[in-house]
């Protein structure tokens, strides 16, 4: 079985091609909570669904996140009534949210409303989500004079995450228990790979739960990062910039830093080929490969690559 | 002023009328929400939204609530997971309810959301929530062997009001205020109407509220009601079958009955003519006139009359 630590858009990519490489019934991904958001009394789960959607091939190509073939009556409405529209939510989406937001008051845990999601558009693999309990990532940005912490998507979304980054806190994280299934997946797996997710808000969460860290530690030696930067930059999203912005340097070797306690391997793209060196210095092996996944070909080479590295070989 | 106390449908027909010989700005509108529900983590107000809309022009003219052009994308969803799709909610009509629960969320009070959302339509006039504080109108059904009692939508929406009905609550009632401006518009109305709704599940909800109860029959000299009954048989739902079912006569003279400590006089339609003199041995006025409501023009008409009747004169 093949743990995978997710997650958005770029662990969904990841994952069309490792669906391709291994049977989706040996794949346990482990998702970020840390971005979910109670809005209009509905809970989004923003990175489950893109992985969920992407995997239906139901994502919208053009946003990366969302359906396609969406409409936006129900935004309209709320727009007109002066409401919150900068977290737009589509009106097939909206049924994802309100299926969810029913289950969860019925009082079921978001793991096993997530198994059902994940059912209904025929997934085959295992989706979890890293906890049930609460977890929000929070993050102090400076807005525009002053020190403000707000929620992950006041920043993301509603900010666009341009503003300047002084601090990231996981609320919640102290008191979560990991969702059932996801000790069990990083005990049993043959490798665990870190997708190609920011290291900072996306995986982050998923570490500050405790007891998740020490099993990915456990396993450092079959576990296999993919670097989500590539010649310094985040191929979407704010990584870069959030690394530079909390001391981190935002390159590969940045990002080896950040990851060497949890993983024995590093993938980083060809255009970073020159810095193996100091990846490898950092203690992690470093291997070089074509990362950029334009589509779930490259995608599936990448994920091959990525296994082959802690010693998986799988048919091509 | 004129104080009207309002369902759904025939409340929000009457007012058609209504705003059309009394300025809107001098009618005060006082809502029952004892079929609200919580649905999919959403406030549902359906008699509030079927005034809204309908004074709007923007209920569908086929089914008598919800908006007009409307599409159901979400609720698709919602049946493909398989969850709750029996309370149909459209596209356009969720933006609503979006808007309603996050101001909730926010702690605003309904009867303030109320507001926002009717001067978002330009309607004019004040509605109020009977009551800013939880209201919930339960109906024990004989379902189909055993009694059981059940939320007001899952006996009006779910099982189509097609079950006997043995006894109806109103859960609530007794901690509940009326919500501010309420009391005062009964006080300084020059008339009340009680609109042609449901006795027992829509106005009945409003007088479970002890002090509105109260501040109406102070005003009974000035207070009139309109029969929802036509001929023995409602217009649109199930009054007839519900009063009949708890042993009220389902008639003019049932309705009297009800309303007789409430208000002084009954406008009864022409086809009741021959039921007059029951009614007023029942101990209230009774005024013969159209009052199917084909139209807005007759929807003022019965308006006009009904104000006469308590010595309101409008411009014709």
């Amino acid at each position: 079985m093949i743990c995978v630590l997710a997650g958005g858009v770029g662990a969904a990519r990841l994952l069309t091609g490792l669906v391709r490489i291994v049977a989706p019934g040996d794949i346990t991904v482990i998702v970020n909570v840390g971005d979910d958001i109670v809005i209009h009394g509905l809970h989004i789960s923003p990175d489950l669904d893109t992985i969920t959607y992407t995997l239906a091939d139901q994502v919208d190509p053009e946003r990366g996140w969302g359906l396609r073939d969406e409409t936006w009556r129900a935004m309209d409405m709320v727009a007109r009534y002066g409401g919150i529209d900068w977290f737009n939510l589509g009106d097939r989406d909206l049924g994802t949210h309100l299926y969810r937001t029913q289950r969860l008051t019925e009082g079921a845990p978001l793991s096993v409303v997530t198994a059902e999601i994940a059912r209904a558009w025929d997934l085959g693999l295992t989706l979890l989500p890293v906890t049930d309990d609460p977890l929000r990532t929070r993050v102090t940005v400076v807005d525009p004079d002053a020190e403000r912490e707000v929620g992950f998507q006041e920043w993301f979304v509603q900010r666009r995450h341009a503003v300047p980054v002084t601090a990231i806190r996981v609320v919640g994280a102290a008191e979560a228990s990991p969702a059932p299934g996801v000790l069990d997946a990083l005990a049993e797996a043959e490798a665990v790979l870190i997708a190609p997710s920011n290291p900072l808000v996306s995986i982050g969460p998923l570490l500050a739960v405790t007891e998740v860290a020490d099993a990915v530690r456990a396993g450092r030696d079959r576990t296999v990062a993919v670097s989500p930067l590539v010649a310094g930059a985040a191929l979407k999203g704010p990584a870069d910039r959030l690394m530079a912005d909390l001391g981190h340097d935002p390159s590969v070797t940045g990002v080896a830093r950040l990851y060497r306690e949890l993983a024995a391997t590093l993938v980083i793209d060809e255009a970073d080929a020159t810095l193996a060196g100091t990846v490898e210095a950092e203690g992690m092996a470093a291997v070089v490969t074509r990362t950029v996944m334009t589509d779930p070909y490259v995608a599936a080479e990448l994920s091959r690559t990525a296994l082959a590295s802690v010693g998986i070989e799988t048919a091509s």
